[in-house]
């Protein structure tokens, strides 16, 4: 069995290669080539922590896996992180676990390229600036894969602790994103400015007015995976022309700012555009004119992890990355 | 992240310590601190196969798991075996993933133990024969559960095929086994010498006539885990005064000989004397006189694997066995 530290996984797969097996995914999926059973959630009680088992089939490659979650909330008090992630590998045409692999980036990869892929479709193509709100764990992803596919010129952060905004903003320089980077004093700055809106926040609330939206801004929401949760309000909601979803599944049992409007408002789960994988797949745009809001909801969902492990695994064991353990 | 092989465990581990920590198990059971959901079986149809993912927890040690078991019922004829098993262990106090080890030996060591116990708390103090009807893969451990907690002094054999009751034999020698074993020529001879009987096949027709039982035996059933599957006849169901399972919600939904016989006699699960867990946990038996048949059903469930794997992880890491990797 081969294991991969995240540091392997980082130093040799990035955003494009998370892209183009993401793209592959979503294709399996909408041949019906993908297992998406039901994810099993053990509570640990006295810990308010919780352990998500995830399970899947990619039918069309052949592989199953499963990706193990540890949420331990209070873990940053004692300088542990709050998420443990790793993933298995199994071989479903001869039953061999192949790979073990942490799954902490692996996550935050493939979140960062399913907006990727959904601003590649949504957004339109002359966008150049880039309005970031929240700065936490799952934001850099999601920058770099709107810069995996548009020409953006500028990009402006506001994260509520002004500090981890400009630790954001040195990340980023180190890590070669060359574009100029501002920091927005409130969110209202960043979407009165920004042709594209990244969101990934844990609020409940919504952490922005929608009523300041520009006409044909797209936004990505990879935050509200909870039923309490809401990230985007209910104008933002009402004014998208198309709201379209990571798993369709997924977001109606999970993301708490849609299951809101559902429930009080006129807007309603019938109104959502489709799926990802259920979009036209030509080269060309999904949107209709330079007008239209949209907004590309992602909550998640096991069959992600496990295309972007396979293209992983595959990558890094053909240039003979990792350690083979015998189990 | 600690990595246990098959031999490493097999060299450190061995049927003591298995009951021991079952009995452990048994009481953590007892106690509702066990958290045991339903597994999740994804069906890989081009291969008639199936990849099986358990998870568990135990929340008096705080320990989580998941055991993978991929089912693969062509790989013999690629020189392949038939089932792969590997198990991870998850800290329940920190989320932190502990240990990652095979469980193939694992499993068979519990289903025996699991048998053992049965037997040490169900069978006649006095038993002497043993008999065993199926000589396949889970049926080693069968044997060294009995011996474990009853003095036998004579061991029968069955199989179908007579040459692999030989090679079983030669492995009980070579194990250290001392008692006298013979191979009987048929299952009424094993059945009509035997005070305890261990069968273990993948029959889906009953291996013995349930009318050649002696007074006072004791049965143990590991086969017929399916619901298609029948190893014990209904002679023997309506003869045994106590039936016992090792999981009821487990043999009820899994268990093929009991669901005919609920479905087919006037036997029902209500009829079910209890559950391992539920016995009395006082030293003494929990048969009444030395006449009963008695009838321990086993189809495994999930916390029987993560209960043995903690010990299997506490004693080899005390120890240190294993290979540390980091993932």
């Amino acid at each position: 069995m081969l294991i991969l530290t995240e540091k392997e996984i980082q130093n040799h797969y990035v955003m494009k290669d998370a892209i183009s097996d993401l793209k592959k995914g979503l294709n399996s999926k909408k041949q019906g080539l993908i297992t998406n059973p039901h994810r099993t959630v053990i509570e640990i009680p006295d810990n308010q922590a919780s352990v998500l088992y995830m399970p899947g089939a990619e039918l069309s490659q052949k592989i199953a896996s499963v990706k193990v979650v540890s949420i331990f909330p209070k873990n940053p008090k004692h300088g542990m992180p709050t998420t443990q992630g790793i993933l298995m590998l199994t071989d479903a045409q001869t039953g061999k676990h192949l790979c073990m692999m942490n799954a902490s980036y692996l996550t935050r990869l493939r979140t960062g390229g399913l907006s990727g892929i959904a601003t590649e479709k949504l957004a339109r193509k002359d966008v150049k600036t880039l309005g970031v709100i929240g700065t936490g764990a799952m934001a850099f992803e999601q920058v770099l894969g709107v810069l995996e596919v548009r020409d953006i010129d500028k990009i402006n952060l506001f994260n509520r602790t002004q500090e981890k905004a400009e630790q954001f903003k040195e990340r980023l320089i180190d890590f070669g994103v060359k574009q100029p980077i501002t920091i927005a004093a409130n969110a209202d700055e960043v979407v009165q400015a920004a042709d594209v809106i990244c969101c990934a926040t844990r609020s409940n609330e919504p952490v922005f007015n929608g009523d300041l939206l520009k006409d044909g801004t797209h936004i990505n929401g990879v935050g509200s995976y909870l039923p309490h949760m809401q990230e985007v309000d209910l104008t933002t909601i009402q004014k998208a022309s198309k709201i379209v979803a990571d798993d369709l599944k997924g977001v109606e049992e999970e993301a708490g700012e849609l299951i809101h409007a559902d429930r009080e408002s006129d807007w309603s789960f019938t109104d959502l555009y489709g799926e990802l994988s259920g979009l036209p797949d030509h080269n060309g745009l999904v949107r209709e004119n330079d007008k239209e809001i949209t907004f590309f909801k992602s909550v998640g969902a096991a069959y992600f992890d496990l295309v972007v492990a396979i293209g992983i695994y595959s990558k890094l064991q053909e240039i003979g990355v990792g350690s083979e353990v015998e189990v």
